[in-house]
């Protein structure tokens, strides 16, 4: 009789987290994912504005769980799981376990609006993040070798759908970006046709933080030049143009859309009934409730405390993700199994150099204090020496100088791009 | 009457060469390119072995040219020229010259083989590099789930065919990443069956440099478990396996060549008749012997010294691009025009690690200490304080822990890959 084989499909936050903390109990753990890397995703928008380099916020899997050595890895992309059987079907063989955990994370919702998925951005993966810086600064060399005016305002129209935290950040980002790094670049292109708009929903900007902070995150984007519109829904999408409820066009030839995510469709392949945004609920124990061997964690999964389900955040994944090893460690030692409690430290966003806004519990905190604190929880958070050293170089680089020096058009494609 | 227009074509060494020195020259300069960076090329291989990050040695073209005011800058594929009429033709429509500086280089040559086009990489463009680096990485993730042996053994094959700088240097790069890096990653992985083999058709490596300087560099090689074949020319590919001209076959799922380069095939566009490799012939002037208002320098270039073409290298291109900014400033201001002496300052090549071999006129130099010249020279050249503050990093980073941190597939493909 071998171990119990715990097999963890995903490593975002919740998966990872969950295969470390599997490295003092007493099963044999397999990690799947179809990257060779752990994504920090919540600073994808630096990569695509520009500012850090992939290689900052994604690091090998392999790497991180070297000292792991009951944790195997395993680069494929899951196409099925056999509940009844207890396997997990990939694109390259079928995988046993005796307890699963899933935790394959969220996707762009784009609300079924078909032109804006194959249009707009949406900031959850490297290649996405490669693919749009790309794009907004090839539009910026299009802008410049354009003659028509009306076809140059086009190119030079961004628009950043979705107050919430990435939505801000990233107008912030890409503010900085047009505004002091861009123009030294381009001296003969009129910035004043330059447009980047952030679009809600809602009557303020992220909607999870005290009103007195969107307020206040709304005043220092527009103070970077970013018009923001507030209550306002994208309708539809027509010729080209992002058209809102109040009948207002916007002609923008680029669209980031950050304005919701879904679960990945896994509730399906379990043959289970989803809940809100595709998520699949579960017990306290974080588990499945008529299949206490299959464990869902992170966005995937739907928990409810204080009568809400928990918010789709990296904390909640990685702390569930460390709960989940203590229930497997229990079971495996006939213990009872601990239900799982969140324990909110708290939010926080940055608006660009040296501005962020900061909530943890009654306590808000805004400006330069906030941005020192963004800083420090985040290079706890980055993995690697080298991440951290440069990650820290380029935001003090950019604090100093505005510069953001990662501007590169290297587009996705064919060998000879 | 305005100024006299040069459009420069290309942004590599010659071609940047020339716009910065045109700065001075009392001209109006365009240059063009189809990427919105200059890449440094000879360090491409650092990115395909995971120890440099693109934007270290790739930097935007716009910036770079920031302080040669007269100098503007079109991202834009040139599609033809039109001699007569003194435009070039663009995909995104035509610039009238009354001077033209042809430096658009060279690309890899397959010789004709046709299977190698399609499944060898080249090392010659960041997207090149990028996927070999993948491609890489992805055999090796691969291998760790596959459970049969010959093909095991075929995925860890890996072949560099040209033991000239490039190939030695990719050898030796690529052996530190699968002697010291890779092992730690893949515990399970029996790095026995790894092969990774240099084919070269002459009898010695570095053909340029000294014969005891080769063999110095074939010896680093083999003690980094590299296999060096000598007099082994590469003859046909059949069945996914190179054949060569002794019969023997080597099943490689990666082949790396860097057998040669030839000049890219813009001979056609202007309607000459090309030299060996395609390059074009030009005076002592650097200018197309027909039309003193076409000049061609760098790779594209043929110009002979001492009965020999010039080599294919970055010192000719840069020092031709500036000697073409002398005179065009000779003839608009009616001087007499100087012609062009290449200065061999010497060559060099790094074996990896702590290793490299220098020939600077009689004086042959390996070992440590060619390699500490080597890292000064690369720093000289590399552009921007933030890629030498970086590279300098990475490159002691590597001395001190055999570390090649950059090990991220990212495959050039879909939005979602």
């Amino acid at each position: 009789m071998g171990r119990p084989r715990v097999v963890i499909v995903g490593a975002g936050f919740g998966g990872l987290a969950a295969a470390k903390a599997l490295k003092r109990v007493p099963v044999d753990g397999l990690l799947i994912d179809r990257h060779n890397y752990h994504l920090f995703q919540p600073l994808l928008y630096q990569v695509a504005s520009g500012l850090l380099d992939p290689s900052e916020i994604a690091h090998p899997i392999r790497t991180v769980l070297r000292r792991a050595h009951n944790v195997d890895v395993l680069m494929a992309e899951v196409t099925g799981i056999d509940v009844p059987g207890r396997r997990v079907l990939t694109s390259v063989g079928a995988e046993p376990y005796d307890m699963l955990v899933l935790a394959a994370g969220s996707t762009t919702n784009f609300f079924g609006i078909p032109y804006l998925e194959s249009h707009a951005s949406g900031l959850k993966s490297l290649p996405e993040a490669l693919l749009l810086r790309a794009h907004v600064l090839d539009a910026f060399e299009r802008a410049a070798a354009c003659t028509d005016a009306a076809q140059r305002a086009r190119l030079l129209t961004f628009a950043v759908v979705g107050g919430g935290p990435t939505g801000v950040e990233c107008a912030g980002a890409f503010a900085e970006l047009f505004r002091h790094v861009l123009p030294k670049d381009f001296p003969k292109l009129d910035f004043g046709e330059m447009t980047l708009v952030l679009v809600e929903g809602m009557g303020e900007l992220l909607g999870t933080f005290a009103p007195r902070l969107g307020r206040k995150a709304a005043k220092a984007l527009e103070r970077k030049g970013v018009r923001v519109l507030l209550n306002r829904v994208v309708r539809d999408v027509s010729g080209g143009a992002l058209v809102l409820d109040d009948g207002q066009r916007i002609d923008a030839e680029t669209v980031i859309w950050t304005a919701g995510v879904r679960a990945v469709p896994a509730a399906a392949l379990l043959g289970v009934r989803a809940a809100s945004l595709g998520r699949i609920p579960v017990t306290s124990t974080l588990h499945l409730p008529e299949h206490p061997e299959v464990f869902v964690i992170g966005d995937l999964a739907e928990l409810h405390e204080r009568d809400a389900p928990l918010p789709m955040l990296a904390p909640v994944a990685i702390q569930q993700g460390r709960h989940v090893a203590r229930v497997v460690a229990a079971r495996v030692a006939g213990r009872p199994e601990p239900s799982f409690r969140y324990r909110d430290k708290g939010t926080m966003a940055t608006i660009g150099r040296g501005a962020a806004v900061a909530q943890i519990g009654p306590i808000h905190i805004n400006g330069f204090i906030g941005w020192l604190m963004w800083i420090f929880v985040h290079l706890v958070y980055l993995i690697g020496f080298r991440s951290r050293t440069i990650a820290l170089a380029s935001w003090g680089w950019n604090f100093l100088f505005y510069d953001r020096p990662v501007r590169l058009i290297v587009p996705p494609g064919s060998k000879e791009a």
